[in-house]
């Protein structure tokens, strides 16, 4: 747990230099623009702990699988989205000495990322050995405007001297990946053209051959005047940069303006990648960083405008939101259905920026709400395009005839993980797949997203649950045997709670929209059969399965068994942990952790939050005042569930409690593990504590419904959705809910049991004595 | 499957050259000493497909562990018995060509395993590119009688020309294991010396820093006449050796003769180490080939006289056996309690030469019968002197008291393995060590080990039980939960019966043997209670959980359950299986395995075989003839204990099937994985399939007794054995059984219900029509 970022609402902001943050920081000042990314490293040469990353979407590499024992079925390579050419590099002399902070002594140092416009902000004073200061502002961006596009500007002052400035101005692809499972570098390079002052270097992954141009154009400024000092080229493998020498007077302001881009072989043909590549960096240096910047404010103000929480009361609370969905949208636009969100987006290396069911169970909701369905869609579209692969995955672990399984990790639809109590086992992902489509039609009433692709996709997973179940001579029921649930503290169990209700969902959600698809379309439907083999058999089968799944429970508690045998357990709760025993994962051995009652993320309490409607508030009580005990939520993912369920039981001030252990996890470090990059799914589990948490917002019946309260830190909150056409804004004060429709499309709406019918831009005003400020 | 050995009662032989069989050959035609052992590589060069292996018993090399994901209590290295220097190097050239058996013509090649007098031979006819064609022969051993000492014989004979023979005698250390985790190189130089026709190659292991002085002598001989050629000094790092140029008339036979010693730092000062090694290697030297041969033979015959087993009738069987117990004795001479049996031996680099609890479970019944008891006695020694690294190792798992947990897989006693679920929950491997004192003193009565050693380890092992059960409130029971049985086809389960069963024996043992001590030896007693900080309390904590343990079974079959919930698997049996399926372990993704009801080795039948005297023999066979058709027998381990509980059970025909198994499982390549090594522990179940299983021995009540049968393609079996100070023979023929004492020790024994005295030097011979020949 850290505490050095400054409170602001619109802004994150470190002051001062501390080496041992620097990772962290790097972290949490990344930029992004869903295509490509980086992490806030310094512009200057750094020889103190960092870890460098620049990231393009879509670009992976297979890593040769390292593994202790291997197992039948593991796949050979895990695709990882790799460190790309490092696009920012400037090394600066200053007569004869690098700058570089960890050799000299640095104040006033300040590092600001502009959340609103979208930019980062870099400033210090530098005193090096010679005694000799100067102060420099560094600003930059990836354009989320044009997303193939970023720069940056680089200014320095000399404060005590005159002297000479040699400046190289470079971009190095000769990097490497920190979690290289052999050390290997994964790029070479195909081209390295200087041509003035624009650089152009094309590398090529190794085996997947994918091509990246990343080029740059420089332009240099005297006290605000352009000059033109003679640039010599300098050549390496893997590198091209321009070195110049520049006389600076005392006080005088030198500036160096970057404005760079990458393009890659996933856009443009491999032939014209250089050609194109020169085109948008010409273009961009025409229009000028300020006014790629202006370019860059207004995009991301139409962003704020659809996806802003403001939170009133509570800086601290509203710079963390706001940090949350800034990052969301850094990761991910929606423009590609190609491209996906990985857990650490692009911040850093780890789980190698490939997708897991995070997308569907967590970030899903967010985007359905703050941006255009097309974005949802494209995270849909996504699982669509990758449903053969997943048929594959299936057969290679023994299944057939169209059952597919989605992988855990994946990038290109393979499979990029290899333990197997979670690759084989953690088959839950598979619902929380369909659920996604369940979810996007909910909300969006896309339903001829159904017919067109979501039906194959839930019979796939549909003939998977049927094949994977069995049934149970002992039992007289169908079981789910050797899973591993979303608790990952429990492995090979058997009777998931979780996974054996999702199985028996997914087989009855795949026939209604079979059934509706025969009743609406025949044709279409007609179709679809062949295409599939699909024989109406399987509808059969898959009720009877529905009918006899068998659920494990607890009838003396009135509570669903995680497991089979988790009454075996020694019954503790977490009060009885000491700090020694914390985190679990890092202080206990395996062997430990699974045969503890203690839950990792409460999967029951995942199967209540998704199906709430089927569950009377008794029983959820009664699950959650069993589990939660038990929960250690050392999974970032868990909070928010807890969060939103409490809010539900009425249990504001344990939501609010919930809502707080994700809100800040990396703005202050939580976890100790913000310097891996940060955890940008868990964000958007945060968005959803305060929307379907504190202001419980659901789409019941194809209606949006709210039940909210206001956390008593907080004077007010207020956020924005898009839903059906609509545009709305909600606000929840302690005197009540005030829903604007900002939009022409009037809707229904239900606030807690009355209904309202609001009209195109109008608003109304609920007074709510249910709405209860927490003391 | 292979069938290319040809039958022969004393000798393993193949005859003709097929470079695809090499590596199997290697592994089967493998020499040692049990301090020293090598794969059967060729002495000359060669350039096909082969795997070099030299070992060195107790010299290892923490290799950096590889995994894929990374658990808490992980070991950061795996030792590893290493390949060593190579000391029988011979580059052979003919006019300047290379004698290398991958580019030459081969004919009348032959090589054959002496097993009575423990020497290999090899010998052919090869033909160079030139038409030049020479006969050879090769003979080598790793002597028994000094275990530092090996030597070799090497005649070349030019069969059609006169030319010069250019030989380079080497011992070259630059050598590399396969299975590296990292690609290192495990040794470096100390020191290389060679003086005339002596060479001494010194290196140490980096890391462990164990010394090994590698020393040879030359002699060299034409037609019998030792000639002095000029030698040539040979000098790398790593590697010494001698080149001369020897001229050699058509017909002439030109022989070299290399003794050599292999000396390690672990028995010999490392100042010292080549001072000795010279000693050793010139003492040798004046011996000559010739006399370290005889002495080899004499040596081999001893053993052979207490261990051997006759089959008259079935020449394939009477080969096979021998040969498992020529390399069960190659492997493990029981001289040295540092040491311990490796699944492989010294026949390949797999399971890195460490120990398993295949020692306990089923090879110490081997050298218990077939050995003084000295010999068994030493591997419970290497238990008891790995104790404190036992307790260690619990600690790390979390666990206090003085709670021992033996690894899974050592060497020094460390564990060296990274599988959670094997290294962390296979931990039945502490029941079966508990077992093996037991077994031991039950066969030799020698109590005083208890006193001395063995109750410490019980202690130890007793209150790993003690602090890993868990008290059901859901079963009103004590249960373990999160393990992984001897059938390794299920992992993490709760309750496996094979496993609460040890437990709950070793606590009764433990508390047995205590109060056992208490009442003979109150003193001692009372210096352990304190040396331990032993509470009495502790025993009555352990006979309440004995009390109260849990065992899973169903009363409708009569059956002991596997583990919680194995009724509800899929119930299918081996039958159902194609042979597209088989082995599983190769065919089916891990979780499809875990959730199968088949087994690798049954633990439950496991269990009864231990404890066989606890259960009434229709339990046994109700168990035996549910788990038996589900058993896929994928481990080298299983059939032996299947065979002995048929044979119990009067199935003869099936007694015999299991028997053929792993009869020949090397010799025949049953596996297709000879290559890697021979599955040497294994070995011993065979032994146990004869002994314990046909002729049906067992010790009860300090008596000896048998009840056996005659499979019906033998004429006769015939074996020995050493009993508390007998040595006696057993002889079963279709008429009955004849037992000759060859000792003076009278004992009683019992065949089938009746006793007999046997006194020193008598013979009994009962005729019994239960011994009943199959058909």
């Amino acid at each position: 747990m850290k505490n050095y970022i400054k409170a602001n609402e619109w802004k994150i902001i470190e002051e001062g230099f501390d080496p041992h943050l620097n990772k962290i920081s790097e972290s949490i000042f990344s930029l992004g623009n869903g295509r490509m990314g980086q992490r806030a490293n310094f512009e200057e040469t750094y020889t103190g702990d960092t870890l460098q990353g620049n990231y393009i979407a879509g670009v992976y590499y297979p890593d040769k699988t390292r593994v202790g024992w291997w197992k039948n079925g593991y796949p050979e390579s895990l695709a990882k989205v790799i460190n790309a050419a490092n696009w920012i590099g400037l090394n600066v002399t200053i007569d004869g000495e690098t700058l570089d902070l960890a050799q000299v002594q640095v104040s006033d140092f300040k590092r600001e990322l502009n959340m609103r416009e979208g930019y980062l902000l870099r400033s210090f004073t530098a005193r090096l050995k010679s005694g000799k200061a100067v102060s420099v502002t560094a600003r930059r961006f990836c354009s989320i405007a044009n997303d193939e596009v970023a720069a940056l500007r680089y200014s320095i002052r000399p404060l005590n001297f005159r002297g000479t400035l040699t400046i190289t101005a470079f971009t190095d692809g000769d990097v490497k990946n920190q979690d290289s499972n052999y050390g290997e570098k994964f790029w070479e390079e195909v081209d390295g053209t200087i041509i003035g002052n624009e650089a152009y270097l094309t590398l090529r992954t190794k085996k997947t051959a994918f091509e990246v141009c990343t080029g740059s154009s420089i332009s240099i400024f005297k006290d605000g005047s352009e000059v033109q000092p003679e640039l010599e080229a300098i050549r390496k493998d893997k590198y091209v940069g321009q070195t110049f020498h520049i006389d600076c007077g005392q006080h005088e302001i030198f500036t160096i303006d970057k404005v760079a881009a990458n393009l890659s072989s996933e856009n443009h043909p491999k032939p014209l990648l250089m050609e194109r590549c020169k085109q948008v960096v010409q273009t961009a240096r025409a229009f000028g960083f300020e006014a790629l910047l202006n370019e860059q404010a207004k995009a991301w103000a139409v962003k704020w405008q659809e996806s802003d929480i403001l939170i009133e009361g509570d800086v601290a609370a509203q710079q963390a939101i706001r940090f949350n969905i800034f990052q969301l949208f850094q990761t991910y636009t929606g423009k590609d259905d190609r491209l996906n969100i990985g857990p650490k987006g692009f911040t850093g290396e780890k789980y190698g920026g490939s997708t897991f069911w995070d997308t569907e169970a967590y970030c899903l909701p967010f985007y359905l709400a703050t941006a255009e369905p097309a974005v949802a869609r494209n995270l849909l579209i996504y699982r669509y395009k990758q449903l053969g692969k997943a048929i594959e995955n299936a057969e290679k672990l023994g299944f057939s005839h169209g059952a597919a399984l989605y992988p855990m990790v994946t990038m290109n639809g393979e499979e990029c993980h290899n333990e197997w109590e979670i690759t084989f086992e953690e088959i839950h992902r598979n619902g929380a797949i369909a659920f996604a489509i369940y979810n996007y039609v909910r909300y969006t009433n896309d339903t001829a997203y159904l017919q067109e692709y979501g039906l194959e996709v839930l019979v796939a997973i549909a003939r998977f649950w049927k094949q994977r179940v069995n049934w149970s001579n002992d039992k007289h029921r169908y079981v789910i045997l050797g899973v591993t649930g979303p608790n990952e503290y429990e492995n090979n169990v058997d009777n998931n709670w979780y996974t054996n209700l999702m199985a028996s969902w997914c087989l009855k959600y795949a026939s209604e929209v079979a059934l509706g698809l025969k009743a609406q379309q025949p044709q279409k439907y007609m179709e679809l059969l062949k295409k599939l083999d699909f024989k109406e058999k399987e509808l059969a089968d898959w009720a009877y399965i529905v009918e006899k799944m068998y659920y494990p429970q607890d009838s003396k508690r009135g509570i669903f068994l995680q497991q089979d045998g988790y009454l075996d357990k020694e019954p503790l709760t977490v009060k009885h942990l000491s700090a020694a025993d914390r985190p679990l994962n890092q202080k206990w051995s395996w062997d430990r952790i699974l045969r503890s009652c203690f839950i990792k993320q409460a999967d029951v309490l995942q199967g209540l939050y998704f199906f709430e409607e089927d569950y009377d508030l008794e029983t959820i009580r009664r699950n959650f005042d069993y589990y939660e005990p038990r929960t250690v939520h050392e999974s970032s993912l868990s909070p928010c569930v807890h969060s939103i369920l409490a809010a539900k039981l009425n249990d504001e001030a344990r939501a609010y409690e919930f809502y707080l252990r994700t809100a800040r996890l990396d703005l202050d470090d939580y976890n100790n593990d913000t310097e891996d990059g940060l955890h940008i799914t868990s964000m958007a589990g945060t968005w959803m504590s305060i929307v379907e948490g504190f202001a419980g917002m659901r789409v019941r019946n194809g209606q949006l419904q709210f039940n909210p309260f206001l956390p008593g830190k907080w004077e007010s909150f207020s956020f924005s959705l898009i839903f059906r056409g609509a545009r709305l804004n909600i606000k929840i004060t302690e005197h009540g809910i005030r829903i604007k429709n900002e939009s022409m499309v009037s809707l229904t709406l239900k606030v807690r049991e009355t209904s309202y019918q609001l009209a195109g831009y109008a608003e109304i005003e609920t007074g709510d004595s249910v709405i209860r400020p927490l003391v």
